[in-house]
């Protein structure tokens, strides 16, 4: 007898014949002889008519109070998933955040999840229940609820498989798995049958569209397998596990594309000891976040270096309001932006043994005439920034380059 | 600087704009020097939505579940309520049933309070802020959510009231007070200034409109002065309180009726010791409250006696499916039911010291030829059961009758 996790996202419980749907499946899994948790989004929608509701009161509403109403999507949906896999015959009880206690830090919106007591969920399952867990919420140690961003039902799901030590975590969406690259950008993407913690958490610009990143990191840490697949079917979909070193390695596993950065230019800065430490250190201080860095020499200025970098778009408002001043403390001449870029990047443990897989992916992007502006690798990742009008070519240059799709059908 | 619990009512929060208001409602009173406590419902037509949604998954839905879901509408509404009240300038925070710690039994929807602990509320206040805490809810002692059943949150309130030592309980609701009688049947009705705990619980049946009955039950049991008012305005409403010797007593206080019960008459049964026990006790073992009993010899056959009870109209179908048969087996000739009938009561601790009052409510209705069918008596109410279509006349006779009304202004 397994123990295993399932967690239904918004969509999945969008509508009290989802839930009814849901609520099979559960006894599916149940009368296959597994112990069941399940983990629930709110329902489709839900979330965002109750942060309506909080900002027709306060044009910045009060954090705590907030978790107080997002909470209840979860709390709702729990409760009638529990209701109607009883109508169904089974027997079920929901559990809200304060009553498994999962136990988070402070951060209201954005909580982290710190411990969760496996007993209340084994207590239930003893019973011969499933135990219905709403996601996306926990409670402080103060006893206030607190929710985890947005997408955290998923971190909610992981993390409970994690405490009780389930032997899989389900991950139930509305797309039928991970995808070599995205299928609507590259039509012959492919659903990818089993991927590496490692390469999804580099792939998180495709993941994040199903599966959030955080859920990822904790199932890494913890050797959760997930497996992320459709609720409107039973197709398998895509297992995100550890490494497996009996299988061949690929050498690239899927194309990623990134819309969301915005390049920042500064040019021609001293070039001095400490002096990019200075400018970093003033962004880290307004609590953005930098992806790419490159440091160049500043053409025909020995003395000089430019630093460019890639922030969130969402973020470029407030890097403005204070980086101009910051670039001309440091003897910078002046800052350019370029929101109108993309970043292009190909994901592989393989690539950690073969060489030349750098050289190819800009060999596949030259032989189209795309100027790459920026690179920057790690160990299993390598991405190139370049402008946002090549972003659909150069993802298919680079599928189908590094052998990812299958061939398209040849018309006789 | 005194300690005040104000509690409004689902519609008094019914809209954003309405919320506005009652925070800048309670902000007044804590600017006026009080420590100020909230208990709010959820919006008008909110419970109704949650209740909606359960019965669309299953008709007969699962009571732990169901306290899970009608416990959110308290949650979001005291949510924004504290948001509301930080956006209008002062400092406030929501507090849940299970926050608080309002321990209750077990009896999911319709639980009753064991415990609160006060100690959550007072370190509230301690800080300044007002405390908004969600009505209607409560946490069993295993943390399941349990609900106070409708009308909940006038029970929290008092209750809470009492549990810190406030000096009054004022519940904001969408009526101006307590009347002599129904306004609607009677025009000549006035707002009663001043009543007594055991007047008000007496005349259920108006108060039922304006006030839950279990929560004046607590009020009188550990002396909270309860001031029913209307949200809409300033204008003072109702005091309901323990007696005042100082002032002096009217006779009839109000007049109620009640349209909701269903006479049963159980002609000539063995008139023999127990016999009217074992049909009470049929009647209560399927859990059905019965509140008029009247018996008297039959007529024609001094042997046997019938009986005449009223039970509420929405028990009778359950009473009529086994009645007639633990009749028979008791020798009864028939049963005979009448749902045409209204229960009127005039109420009044002035009664216990003025004789005649039984008289005189019996002579009024007879100057206006209406038939008494039963007669109940408390010590500070009388009740007589008389066809429906008289209602609205006897009524208005008792109530000016007993000089209740203003008399109707003289046209020259």
């Amino acid at each position: 007898m397994a123990l295993v996790v399932q967690k239904f996202g918004g969509t999945s419980v969008g509508s009290i014949d989802r839930i009814r749907n849901v609520a099979r499946r559960c006894l599916a899994a149940q009368r296959e002889g597994n112990d069941v948790v399940v983990i629930v989004s709110a329902m489709s929608g839900e979330t965002n008519r109750l942060l309506g509701l909080a900002h027709q009161v306060s044009e910045v509403p009060d954090a705590r109070e907030m978790d107080a109403i997002a909470a209840t999507g979860e709390q709702i949906c729990a409760a009638l998933t529990a209701m109607a896999i009883q109508t169904e015959g089974g027997k079920a009880r929901s559990l809200l955040g304060h009553q498994v206690r999962i136990l988070t830090d402070g951060a209201f919106t954005k909580a982290r999840i710190k411990t969760i007591d496996g007993s209340k969920i084994f207590d239930t399952l003893k019973k011969g229940e499933i135990a219905v867990v709403a996601g996306f919420q926990g409670v402080d140690e103060h006893g206030n609820i607190t929710t985890l961003g947005r997408g955290g039902s998923d971190t909610s799901a992981v993390a409970i498989a994690a405490a009780i030590g389930a032997s899989a975590c389900e991950i139930f969406t509305d797309v039928d798995g991970v995808y070599t690259t995205d299928p609507n950008v590259c039509p012959s993407a492919k659903k990818i049958a089993r991927i590496s913690f490692e390469e999804m958490l580099e792939l998180a610009s495709l993941g994040a569209k199903v599966l959030q990143i955080r859920s990822v990191e904790i199932a890494m840490k913890y050797g959760v397998p997930i497996h992320v697949r459709t609720s409107f079917s039973d197709a398998p979909g895509t297992w995100v596990t550890g490494e497996d070193k009996t299988l061949e390695e690929v050498v690239v596993a899927g194309v990623a594309y990134d819309k969301n950065e915005a390049r920042v230019h500064i040019v021609a800065v001293d070039d001095k000891p400490g002096v990019v430490a200075q400018l970093f250190s003033a962004i880290a201080d307004k609590n953005l976040s930098v992806d790419m860095i490159i440091q160049n020499v500043t053409r025909g200025d020995e003395a000089r270096t430019d630093v460019t970098f890639t922030v969130s778009k969402t973020d470029l408002q407030r890097l403005k309001s204070f980086i101009e001043e910051t670039a001309k403390g440091l003897g910078a001449r002046e800052v350019r932006y370029d929101e109108d870029i993309v970043k292009i990047s190909i994901v592989g443990l393989g690539m950690r043994s073969h060489a030349g897989v750098a050289a190819k992916m800009f060999r596949l992007l030259a032989d189209e005439q795309i100027n790459i502006q920026a690179i920057s690798t790690s160990e299993i990742k390598i991405s190139c920034l370049v402008a946002a009008k090549y972003t659909e070519l150069a993802v298919r240059a680079l599928h189908d380059g590094f052998g990812l799709g299958d061939r398209p059908p040849v018309v006789a």
